[in-house]
Parts: structure tokens; sequence; C-alpha cells
């Protein structure tokens, strides 16, 4: 297959991306056919006239959303499952090639159905095996620096790599691998931007409604937090009082309402923190699951120098109990970050990190998003498409097709009172609102729960 | 061999601690010899009239302090190698019988011999391939909940009762398995200390000199420290500031000085706090090692309800990589603890805390500690010998026969200067003094440093 695409140097548009635009237009237009082979790096480079590495980032940009596939010792292929066929999958489209994992329902839990799972993945789907090998390995390989302390430094250094470059190709995060810090899970990463980035009495905004983890942990730092509203756009920054010190922001889907934050918002965000140096912390927590379109980039790249802590974690894309996640800190905070990780506990343990580090290197980490993302983009649709049938405009689905749960607003005042009568667990979205919440509106998990667990539990929150 | 021993049911003496006092005399008076085997606890409970569990209970506490062993299915029998042997073990006595395990040297490290370890246990001697079968035991089982967010506790709720067991029976701590709250090793207990117990501002007494992670992370808190004098019975109570509202220490085996703080002056810290309102933060962090006699119990469970937070960790007696230790803390402040422990993050790994609770179930953590500690205990000796040999008078070793380190004041000025010049690393003991410190003085780690090796350091700092 030839690579008939044309590239426009003189384009503020920058190369990779061109090629990653071309690429994913003649996927998605039907030009470049599932299963068709690809052009190697080397050849695209030339033809193109590029750098090989430009080429690859590409490549591996679009393997990283699921355009094309790389298959061990044979090339690279465009997939047979494109990631944008999933926003029809759900809409009785027939899927005849190709079948999709079936993944198995939940079990009974005595008659249940729990919409109230909103943080987590299906355990189910996650290649344990693997990762028991993958523990092993160094299990058995002893060296004493994964059971030993270790350097006062930010992490195993072969993770803190494949982090900077996992978040460079999938969330386009500018970063070298000195400024990732590896925490046990998001929530450490707050405490320690509480810890070095705010005081007590500091005004400190945050989205409202928003993640109550973080408000709690601002909160236990004994800062004084300024709830700023959310609109269509993200969290409206012409309201953030000049004052604060630092905002809190989930801008790629926000939480809980799931509405992404437009790119001029993002700008108008950054240009506010700069004018009132303030500092961002963005909160990334579940960007790997977008069911429509290719994933957004991070605010933390969007400009250079922008002073944003970026935020991630593995407990969503792989399992919480792993207690592993990260932050992305500006060059000048790094040592103090490092310092922090140190003083509050010591470390991360290694071995896991070094399981990680493989599970990254070697691609399992993008082939169980690629696959994890098909079945929760149908559970999704699954979700919705019951609402609807159920409940028409009487149940309305905010924010983006994106993430592993949905905000819902019911017009029927009921809906609460029948699903604890019949067995719905449902998570109401007042515990994130700051102030008066509104009533009738819950967060609905679908990511742990099976397709036709999803149908019968919206079925009887019905009339 | 029957138990010649008689009980006194009207003393004041709990009759598990008589029949533990009476078993222990008659094993060092040679009245019962090494490899007799005693009585089964439902033949000793039945001929001195007590129920099987205070018998048991006395066993566990003996197995555990290595009077006694046990053998898999053939049952118990007087250890070969007594604790209170070790003493003399490094005085020349000969030791024909029962030849000690030999441990490797330490690799040449480029030539160095590095005394500055004094945190690290020797992780040669730990039963890694044992720890990665249990690990995998769980790995295979696959149990949702190891792998999933847990419950708002304080960890997973077997290990809880392992640790309040083994506490109870090897230091004399008095809880329940709901006031154990597992953290990611001691510095994140000291951590959750300052934040439920101190506030910005408060005055807080520690000893000095003393553990600067702990003054660090209190530091960080906000806290006004107050540095008070150690003397040869432990902290001096009498001149800690009335006002203070915590008081942080290691009464077990001082750090750095080594001193053990006399049961007189526990009794009187602890009346102390009483009188003031004030916490005492206990931090035990090496005291399974104790090589002559048995170990000193804790402050914690000498008085009922003393106001102690007792803090433990596993990273001396398995491996610092682990990244577990505990904290008991008082019931009225135990909802407070789980809840500061899931804010701060969520929880420490569930996969680590099954593989530890069957670890400590299954007797494998009091064998590698007996193992380690006739390992350690002769390093000690080793160490303390060596430094009489080449130094005399010049070399005074403070503190008890115990723990990881010793502390050595030198008379010689020019001792540091030849480290450096003859390849010995030394950690001066001035990081640990709140003030002025004294010159010369060293902390010098031997847990991790093969018997040759220190030899051979503590040649080349001799003239």
């Amino acid at each position: 297959m030839r690579a008939a695409i044309t590239l426009d140097p003189a384009s503020a548009t920058p190369l990779q991306r061109q090629i990653y635009d071309e690429w994913r237009r003649g996927i998605l237009t039907g030009r470049f056919r599932g299963g068709d082979r690809v052009p190697s790096t080397r050849d695209l480079a030339r033809t193109l006239g590029v750098s090989r590495a430009t080429a690859t980032a590409a490549y591996e940009q679009l393997i990283a959303e699921g355009y094309l596939e790389a298959a061990r010792g044979s090339g690279t292929f465009v997939s047979r499952e494109l990631p944008d066929d999933l926003l029809r999958a759900g809409r009785g489209r027939a899927r005849p090639a190709a079948a999709p994992p079936v993944s198995a329902e939940p079990r009974d839990s005595g008659g249940w159905v729990r919409f109230s799972s909103q943080w987590r993945p299906d355990l189910k789907e996650f290649p344990f095996a693997l990762w028991r090998r993958l523990l092993n390995r160094h299990l058995r390989g002893r060296r004493a620096d994964l059971f030993d302390y270790c350097a006062i430094d930010g992490g195993y250094p072969p993770l803190r790599e494949e982090i900077a470059a996992y978040v460079a190709r999938s969330r386009a995060v500018e970063c070298g691998a000195g400024q990732v810090i590896v925490v046990n899970g998001s929530q450490q990463a707050l405490d320690l931007c509480a810890r070095l980035l705010m005081q007590a009495g500091d005004p400190v905004a945050m989205e409202n409604p928003g993640y109550q983890g973080a408000r709690r942990i601002f909160e236990a730092r004994g800062v004084r937090l300024l709830p700023v509203r959310i609109d269509a756009s993200g969290i409206a920054v012409s309201e953030i009082p000049a004052g604060a010190r630092a905002v809190y922001v989930t801008p790629s889907h926000q939480f809980p309402t799931g509405v992404s934050m437009t790119v001029a918002r993002r700008l108008e965000l950054i240009e506010w923190a700069r004018r009132n140096e303030a500092w961002i912390v963005e909160d990334d927590y579940d960007s790997e699951y977008r069911y429509s379109g290719p994933p957004l980039p991070a605010m933390q790249g969007l400009a250079a120098g922008a002073p944003v802590i970026y935020v991630g974690t593995f407990s969503k894309v792989m399992f919480p109990g792993l207690r592993i996640g990260y932050l992305i800190a500006p060059r000048k905070l790094v040592p103090a970050f490092v310092r922090a990780k140190w003083l509050v506990d010591r470390q991360t343990p290694y071995l896991e990190q070094a399981a990680l580090a493989d599970f990254l290197r070697e691609g399992h980490l993008e082939r169980h998003i690629r696959r994890t993302r098909r079945i929760y983009g149908r559970r999704r649709a699954v979700l919705t498409e019951s609402l609807t049938r159920h409940f028409g405009d009487g149940a309305r689905c905010v924010g983006d097709a994106a993430g592993m749960h949905v905000l819902v607003r019911f017009l029927d005042p009921e809906v609460a009172a029948r699903a604890a009568a019949r067995r719905v667990e449902l998570a109401s979205s007042a515990l994130y609102y700051m102030g008066k919440a509104p009533e009738d509106e819950f967060v609905f998990g679908f990511a742990a729960v099976g397709e036709r667990s999803i149908r019968e539990g919206v079925r009887r929150l019905a009339r």
C-alpha cells in the first residue's frame, strides 16, 4: 500500500500531526482499509521526506488510538475495528466481521445492579496472568535495588522514562523523564500539590461540581476553597477570583459532568494562571477513554512552559489496587516534589514499578486500553440507548462520550425511590457539589457493569 | 521431658508470664537442654491446671524470642542456639555444635566498606523465593478485592489480625485488630500522626539526638520542635516543657544512641503525658533485634489506656522495598486515622498485605527474625570487639546490644579523614542533633555488612 498523502511543510501544523491527520482521514473514509499493511516507518519517512522519528511518532499515536495495529515481526496494519466505529456500535449497525471481544457479565450480586461503581474499571478484563509474569520476572531477578531503600528521586528510573514517553504520545504532554514523579495513585499527587503549592488560608479555586477527593485533601491543608461554575466549555475562567493561588481542573473529562474543556477555554485558563501567578493542577484521571474521535491533548502541552502540574493514574486503565499514579511537574518544582514524596512515605514500591515499566515498554498498556475502550464504549452506548428508550427526554445524559461514568439528570423525582426498591445502586451527584446540589442527578458508572446488567438496571428504574 | 515447674495462682504475675519465666529460667540454667522436646500445649495445660490458650501463648512467646523451636509435625524443642548466648558469642567462646548459618560476605563494592548502611537489613538473608510463592498464591487467586479499591478501613482485615497478634506476643502491645492501621512504612505513620495530633505552631518534644525522618515530617507540619536531652535512662522527662502537645520517642532502642528507656522512665513519661494531655508517639523501629535478654515490652502496653500511638515497620525485619508499616492507635483515634490514611493515598496495596498476612500467620516472620537476630548479633559482636582491639578506650560504643547500628564516639579526631582516605564510608551522627553536635561520633550500621568486612573496615580506621 502506498502512502498517497501530501504534507505541507509551510503549515503551522507539525509534520507529525499532518501525517496523523492524513492517515486517520484516509482510514475513516475507507481509502485505507482494515487489514491493509502500511509502509514501514523507514519507507514512509523516505517517501514524505521527513525524519524517521517523525514518521514513528505519527504511527505510535495512530497505534495508541487504535487506528493501526502492530503485529510483532510482520509489520503494521490498519485496524479492522476502528475507534470511530464505536459511536455507531450500539445503534443496530451490523458488525459481522471482527467479532468484538465478549466480556462475561458481572456475577449476580444478590440481584443488585450497581451503577454506583463510578470509579471502577472492569477487573475481569485485565490480563492478570501477564501481570503475574512481569512481577515474577523481577521477583526472580532479585535485584537488590528493587527491595531496598531507593535513591531520593522521583521513582524507578526506567518507569519514569516509559511514563514520559507514554504521556507524550497519548496525551501530548511535554516533559522529560526527570519531570515525572511516581506516586501511590493520583490522590497522593494531589496531597503533594497541596503541601507544596498551597498554604493554610490560601484561596484555591476548583470546579463545582468537582472531585471530592481533591476537595477534601485541599481542605485538610486548610485552604479557602472557591467553587467555580462549569458551563458547556468547562470551568468558567472569567469567574475565578483573581487572588486564587491555584486552580484544580479535570479538563479532558470533567468530573462529574463529563464536559470537555474547549481549547479556547484552556488557553484562557493558562493565560489567567500566568497573569495571576497561580498554579493549575490538571487531573487527567480517565482521559484514555474517549469513544468519539481522538483523545483531546492535555493542557500541560498546550502552551510552552504553562504553569501546570499534570496528574495521571494507572488506577483506571489498569486496576486501582496497583496504587501507582504520577505527576509531571514543571522543571523548577521537580526537586521540591521529589523531596516531598520522600518525606511523606519514602518511595512507591519498586517491584511494581519495574513490572509496570515493562508493561508500558512492551505495549501491553496500549493494547489493554484499546481493548477496554471498545468494551466500555459499547457499555456507554448501551446505557445511553437504554435511558433514551425508557425515559425519552426525561433523562438527560450530560457530557462527552468518554470516561467510565455518565452524569444523568432525571425529570422524574421518583427514580431514586424506585432504584432502592428494585435493587439498583445509584450514586447521587450531591457529594460533588459545594453549596446547593440539584436533585435527581446521578453519576452512572458503566465500565464495570455488563451490557445485560445495564439494560436490566435501566429497565428497573423506569416507571 | 516433664514440665517440673510450679505456678502461683495468687501471684499478680499472669499465669502465662509465670510459665514463660519458669521455662526461660529452666532453659538458661541448663535444666532444660537444647534439643529437648517439650510437652505439647495440651499436656502442659493439663499438668499445670491452666487453659490451653494460656499454655499456647506462653510457648508462642518463647518461640518468638528463640528459646523454643517448633518443627512442623514433630513437636516443639528447646533451641540449640539460645538468644542469651549471643552476648557471649563474640568473646571467643567455642561454639562447636549447631553451626551458625554462614552468610555470604557482601560483594566488594569497589573496595569500600560501608558502615553508613545504618537503615538496612541484609537483603541476602531474606527468603525471597518464599515471598514470591506467597505473592503468587494471591496473584493466581485473582480475588477481585485484592486489586480493586478497598473499603475505607485500616488495611486488609486478615493482616490487621496478624499484626495485632504479632505485636501482642512479641512486643506486649495491647490492642485489637481494629486498632491497627496499615501504612506505607513508618514514615507515613509519622505523617498521619503529624496531621492528626499536631497543628502548626504546636510545641512538640522529641529526643535529641533523634530520628531526623520524624523531625522533618513534624517540621513540615509547622510545629515548634522542643529538643529534649537523652540520658542513660532515656529521654529526660523532667525536662520536657509542660506545654508540649506530643512527644516523639524511640524507647526500645533510642535512635541513634541505642539507649533503652528504663521502665521507671517509661512510667514517668506516661504519667507526664496524662497530666499534660499530650500524646506519646512510640516508634519501635527495630526492637525485634536485641542480643541480650528478651525484648523489652513496648510502652504502649505498659499502662492500661496509655496515650500512646505505637508505630512499627516491616522495613527492618523484612526488606525496606516492601513499604509496609503500621500504627496502633488508641480506640478513640481509630476513625480519624482510618480517614486520614484514606485521604492521603487511599490504601496500601492489598496484594502485598495478603502475602504478608500469610508470612506472619505461617510463622515465617518469626523464623526469619530468629535467624537474622543470630547473624546480626554476631556482626555487632565482631564490630564492638574489633573496635576494642584497635582503639581500646579510644572508641566508646554507646547503648544496648540491640538494633542494626551502634553509635561510636572516638577520641581520635583523625578517624573521619582516615575513613575517607581508606575507603570506609562512615555516617556522622551530626544529622541527628538539633543544635550543637559532638564531633568524631558516628553511626555504624552493621546488619548489612559481613563479619570479614567489619573487621577489615575497623582495621582501616585504626592508625
